[in-house]
């Protein structure tokens, strides 16, 4: 909705705080990710809405009551480390505002947006100084967990397997969807069991992650960003730097434990026996090294923990993964080949949104989910597609990551 | 026992190669691991031998056939990468020759050295080349095994636990050993379910192990040697390297889930946000994160791995230990950590030499297990442990892990 309409309510309710429901915030620790609605003003409708199950009578309700607004769901992600940019995009698009467009003091109502990730408790002084808003926190694996329920419910198309470079969508039975372990690659992992709606256990985790990849790739090779990290592992070969077991056997296959001569013994092992110096490395075969290594290492830990609980879909989310074509194969052979086929990994299309999304959600009065359901139910799936104008797809090359989503929200 | 003693037995079966049973190798990625047997002149022994239940018949009544010779299992280790100074050390000691003290041509029977680890097949041309011997290949997982099955049932002393500074001996019953996770941590770190004596299986592994450590870390710094990295480690901290969970929080804990605000978030991760280039960090900071990731993650698969099969004692053994108190540490909590205090690590004395021990072991004329055995069943465990003037303990600084265990053997 647009910032007047929201005033309406701001208005309506002197005692509370302003309320922006078309921006959430989750400030991780390497990268801030906002979602943000914007309307269509074009298609205003007002028709009676359609209940989910899912919903309960009262929210129904108050749905009803409220004029329904088609628009659509922005993504967008900033490092946290310039969070100031982000602070500055907000204010410029004034999506900190309510109909206070001209003036950017808070008044006497200071607005408070949803936000989560441990940057909603550090920077919250610096949003109020510079943007006058107080951060409405949410907890971080209460919005992981609802923001990827809610894409797998009622996205379409968003969920994908990805194995030797064929990507293949999933169509997601909501009725079978639970369990299922949730898999979060940010700076380190998170891994989640979802067993249904705000039903979930953060059973295990490991510190080798995204930032990891990224911090131990700015300390070997000369690359100013994750994103020209990863691309440069496209060019490499891990074999100049990893020990396989060829290395070690003169050649030969371990077979007796069903080791391949190609298979790694050692990440990294084979600059230990060299004379070389560090120069002396490709920085792509180094970068290709660091993901093979991590990427194999979370696949593992991953199927160990699904092993565990009998899960048999994982589903990976987070700002490591950015549709890299070669991290999700890695992923992907990883958990096949610890599962010996019996679990499967699966990717989300909006992977590094999935908390910014359920902190967005976390404000039921969108009754986003309900309108979205039931527009599922009308068969009419290419209103919950991705706008196309908007794809950035890395497989053409591009990993910025910024999409929208078209959907219905109700004014609140 | 000595060469010329060995000599008798050559000669005695002019069809058979010359067994060389007094020296075997394990030829790792990264290093070469040497066990020898060096007799003790002045105690022979020709007294009848107890049989342990573990022998059979027939091996009982060849083992009566030959006198005992006390003496010392000595324990050498090489960089592989220096193969040649380890050829060259054998060819000083004359290990490889039987009477053929003066002359080095090996004459019409090629003498054979039990051999293991993926370079004896690789380096098995170089040690007919220089040495003119063969290298009787025994299967790595078999040797290691063998070699961890003997030591925890029959050496004194042997294994330990180690967490808060604090080292226990444990005291193992051999009748209560089965089943235990064997962790081998070398170059890579395979993990081995244990039932019994040649009853076992690889379970797991993981390609992020001490040649990982090792190769990052001389990637990373200017360290001439993996323990001149473990050294620096012990100066390191590794707050200025890792992204912390209070780092993300702002100094708070994430206590929904049990983070406190000085675990791990990302290892490495404080790497991303900083403007700093590699030389701004110290290197004992960045060689203290490595060991910390590092053991951590092995900690972490090593207890998923013992969930799965029920196994409550983990014993860690390879050279990436060398007993570092901070290595050991780490592990334990690591174990302790994700077990809650169900499963345990404990570490052996010999742990860089399993599949060397093993080897060595896997020809049985030796009857070493047999007359150790029975040494333990006479009350007499100083007879098995370490002769006090070869202890190499990293407690006092040191790290070579060459040491020697006093014993007996059969003449064969």
């Amino acid at each position: 909705m647009d910032p007047r309409e929201l005033q309406i309510e701001a208005n309506s309710d002197p005692n509370s705080d302003t309320h922006v429901y078309h921006l959430a915030l989750d400030i991780g620790g390497s990268l801030n990710k906002l979602v943000y609605f914007t309307k269509d003003d074009d298609h205003s409708d007002d028709g009676e809405v359609g209940i989910s199950p899912r919903n309960t009578l009262e929210k129904s309700k108050a749905s009803r009551n409220h004029p329904v607004l088609k628009g659509k769901l922005n993504f967008k992600k900033f490092e946290t480390s310039k969070i100031n940019d982000c602070i500055d995009f907000i204010k410029t698009m004034k999506l900190h505002l309510g109909d206070r467009q001209q003036q950017e003091s808070p008044g006497n109502h200071p607005i408070s947006i949803k936000a989560t990730g441990g940057g909603s408790y550090k920077y919250a002084d610096l949003f109020m100084e510079r943007l006058g808003i107080t951060l409405d926190k949410e907890d971080e694996m209460d919005c992981l967990v609802a923001g990827a329920n809610f894409l797998l419910e009622v996205v379409d198309r968003e969920a994908f397997t990805y194995m030797a470079d064929h990507k293949q969508f999933v169509h997601i039975d909501k009725n079978d969807l639970y369990p299922y372990l949730l898999v979060n690659i940010g700076s380190g992992v998170g891994m989640i069991k979802v067993e249904g709606d705000g039903e979930f256990e953060r059973v295990s985790g490991t510190s080798i992650g995204g930032g990891t990849f990224w911090g131990l790739g700015k300390l070997l090779t000369k690359c100013k960003s994750f994103d020209e990290l990863l691309e440069l592992s496209y060019q490499g070969n891990n074999r100049a730097i990893d020990m396989l077991v060829g290395d070690i056997y003169g050649g030969m296959d371990y077979s007796k434990i069903g080791l391949s001569s190609t298979a790694i013994a050692s990440s990294f092992g084979k600059t230990v026996s060299d004379k070389k110096e560090r120069e002396d490395y490709k920085p792509e075969d180094i970068a290709r090294s660091l993901l093979r290594m991590i990427s194999n290492n979370i696949g593992q830990i991953s199927y160990l923990n699904a092993l565990r609980f009998g899960l048999k879909r994982i589903f990976f989310g987070g700002f490591f993964i950015r549709r890299h074509p070669f991290t999700m194969d890695t992923l992907s052979v990883a958990v096949n080949f610890w599962s010996k086929g019996e679990a499967k990994a699966m990717f989300l299309r909006h992977e590094g949104f999935l908390g910014a999304v359920g902190a967005f959600m976390s404000s039921d009065k969108h009754g986003l989910k309900e309108l979205l359901i039931k527009q599922v139910a009308q068969q009419s799936p290419t209103k919950l597609s991705f706008s196309v104008d908007k794809i950035r797809s890395p497989l053409d090359g591009e990993l910025n990551g910024d999409e929208s989503i078209e959907c219905s929200v109700y004014a609140a």
